[in-house]
């Protein structure tokens, strides 16, 4: 995969490349799946992948949750959107970010780790999570796997919580479906902002980076169009990010996670 | 880089193995370096790789700021717990959570991104960060350099903020040292909990779970014992996540990114 194709931008081109960078550079989401199914050596692949990404101080403060029964992907799917993937995917994994382990090991010991109530130990969670299941997808990719990450189970994350059982202090951060990409589906490379309106050097120059935005609705814009989608990419931003209306549910986390026993102070 | 060594357990082995996933498997944080310099080429790919991972609703929620000038590395230790690898590296990549952007399309649209002020919108941006920064890191492994993640560039979240000028609506996630690693450092790939305590199928099974930590805590000290580190695992969870007085200043995170421009609510 090229520069030029994951920023469409045929003057994009990189010097030091190689087939790790060109895997990564060729990512797309894979929404639409083949019959086979993904086995469990797979499965062990992509969990110890992810195992081995950093996690502050080997906290280790995630778990995944296999989802194959296709009733439970069934439920999961109409919690999440409606999104019918995360059903027709044979392997759905839940990322959780888990402060349930600490609090049962503080019980056992007769200790505390009031830390996690507090939003720093929430983000550490959630960041902890997020750098193992990348390192999921990358290795996915390694093997022929496609996925899509689903933000969506946190529409409704206490019925997400009930339906996988998680214990209190724990919450599903987001959901990756997992399979063999159907070879039908049309969906390419979506290209990313230009380099420079994101890498900043010494210090943050917002006028410089934002220079690159226009060139960049253009070419989001050709390429939409291309799948019949209108607009461009300031515009989507701007609906997406609008307010409480625009963010189906999930304008209530904070509460909804105090209750899930992460308060976030 | 085998299984077995990644878990500290001769008995564990991987069916599904391949070049990248062994890559990853190979992980360890590297925290001394060598005098040779990352070049803007690698930069560069490393910016490529991080921008190729997933983003939700290609909101791209996020920014770095990749630091080379001393005395700016040296500020920046200081402020991160003092650690000397920071200002040692050749290069610190800092992670910004970055809902600036979308405030400033906001602001020449006269438009309104309100959705920034939830909880919900900070942990995407983090998220993006994370996805993002962890393809980095596989990218340098890829190209010979070695990393390792600073979250305590959340300690003082404010003064970092005014070193690196970022804008209103944003704040530095984690840094991130990369370099070549120093061979005469000592460390080694840190064995992690077992599969079985990590991943679950259908649904969360604590006691199943965590009927693995005592084979783990094991494991753990005996690796940390050749570093001349006492205590188990579950004993350097507790004393981390104790309370306040085991977070650096980060439990006053909620209070601080409010002040940052993220409310969080």
């Amino acid at each position: 995969m090229s520069a030029a194709v994951r920023y469409g931008d045929p003057a994009a081109v990189l010097a030091a490349l190689n087939e790790v960078i060109s895997l990564q550079l060729a990512h797309r989401s894979v929404r639409r799946f083949g019959t086979r199914d993904v086995t469990d050596d797979e499965l062990a692949a992509l969990v110890a992948a992810a195992q081995s990404a950093p996690t502050s101080a080997n906290l280790q403060s995630w778990s995944v949750v296999a989802v194959r029964d296709h009733a439970r992907k069934v439920r999961l799917a109409g919690l999440a959107a409606n999104q019918a993937f995360v059903a027709q995917a044979p392997l759905f994994l839940v990322w959780v970010a888990d402060l349930s382990r600490a609090n049962r090991l503080a019980v056992r010991a007769g200790a505390r780790v009031a830390a996690t109530d507090y939003l720093e130990t929430t983000l550490l969670g959630v960041i902890d999570a997020a750098l193992a299941a990348q390192n999921a997808v990358v290795a996915a990719a390694s093997l022929g796997l496609g996925t899509v990450f689903v933000g969506a189970v946190r529409n409704h994350p206490e019925e997400v919580a009930a339906e996988l059982r998680l214990p209190p202090h724990a919450v599903a951060a987001f959901g990756l479906a997992v399979g063999a990409p159907d070879p039908a589906e049309a969906a390419g490379v979506k290209p990313r902002l230009p380099q420079a309106a994101v890498l900043h050097r010494e210090w943050y120059d917002a006028d410089a980076a934002d220079a690159h935005i226009a060139a960049y609705d253009e070419r989001l814009s050709a390429y939409n169009s291309r799948y019949g989608l209108p607009g461009n990419w300031s515009d989507r931003v701007l609906a997406r990010l609008r307010g409480p209306a625009s963010m189906a549910g999930r304008h209530r986390l904070r509460q909804t996670l105090a209750r899930l026993g992460l308060p976030s102070r």
